[in-house]
């Protein structure tokens, strides 16, 4: 059976995706790495610490939270160990469950990081779309993301990357 | 002078966002692993040689195309050459200029692995999205990109990675 190829305006759409998606995650982090001296990654994880009861999470949840697979979160978290921004302790009561804690230098760096990141992301995307364009965009990604991640995600789709 | 946090709206589209683009091209890398025998960035690679008029490229433009760094695909197009799909070949006249063309094995890669791939961004993103949803996500797309990539680009983007 012939492939359902991509129409001329599906392809466009794609492409624009695409090239936005490669572009884009460069910018945020080469401004992270040169002005905070942290990773695009690194960065996240420090967020979704930050805004965790205690300001811990499970490795798993904080894969899952992440939207990568655990052996990466194993490794970035052994890297941001070194530099004394999180620190991995046994769950209390199950020494099999491992939680990622933020440290106060991880917090500091946090602050220190956020404003350069937050005016990246206002100059590269909501100042450039107007609010009708930003719910609209906003919209799709919800969308798409839903399909991706809920119960009725495409078959071909090998696992979710924090799965693995 | 306090940063202009995100509102919760563009804070909740910036997630989707943020999530959406690191599942589907995870999404989109292990399709093609599995059922083709190569990662999503060999595949661009493929795509876009094969479009080009006598299916080859210069170096520095394909990285452009690709919207990656140029060492990122030197390493790239060796792995690839390894496996027979692409040849690296000086450029006539002028040595210093190094060209990437297609093999008659990457040309029957990439058209084995196509109709899986599209298949795979249909069911992740156009069988998802209404036409118009589908048009308004593609026109943000469009506008945020020229915006990262245009002559008037953020200052605090440090170089776009083909330049690099």
């Amino acid at each position: 059976m012939e492939p359902r190829w991509l129409t001329p305006d599906e392809q466009r759409t794609w492409r624009a995706y695409r090239d936005l998606s490669l572009v884009l995650e460069d910018a945020l982090d080469q401004q992270l790495r040169h002005e905070a001296d942290l990773s695009h990654l690194n960065y996240s994880v420090l967020v979704f610490l930050s805004e965790a009861p205690e300001q811990r999470l499970r490795m798993t949840d904080l894969a899952e939270q992440l939207k990568i697979a655990r052996t990466r979160l194993s490794y970035t978290v052994s890297r941001m160990q070194e530099r004394g921004w999180v620190r991995r302790v046994d769950a209390p009561g199950d020494g099999r469950v491992q939680l990622a804690v933020l440290t106060d230098e991880g917090l500091s760096a946090l602050e220190r990081a956020a404003p350069g990141h937050v005016a990246t992301v206002r100059a590269a995307v909501f100042d450039r779309l107007t609010p009708e364009q930003a719910s609209a965009f906003g919209e799709a990604c919800e969308i798409l993301l839903a399909g991706l991640t809920g119960p009725g995600r495409p078959a071909s789709s090998s696992g979710l990357p924090w799965r693995r």
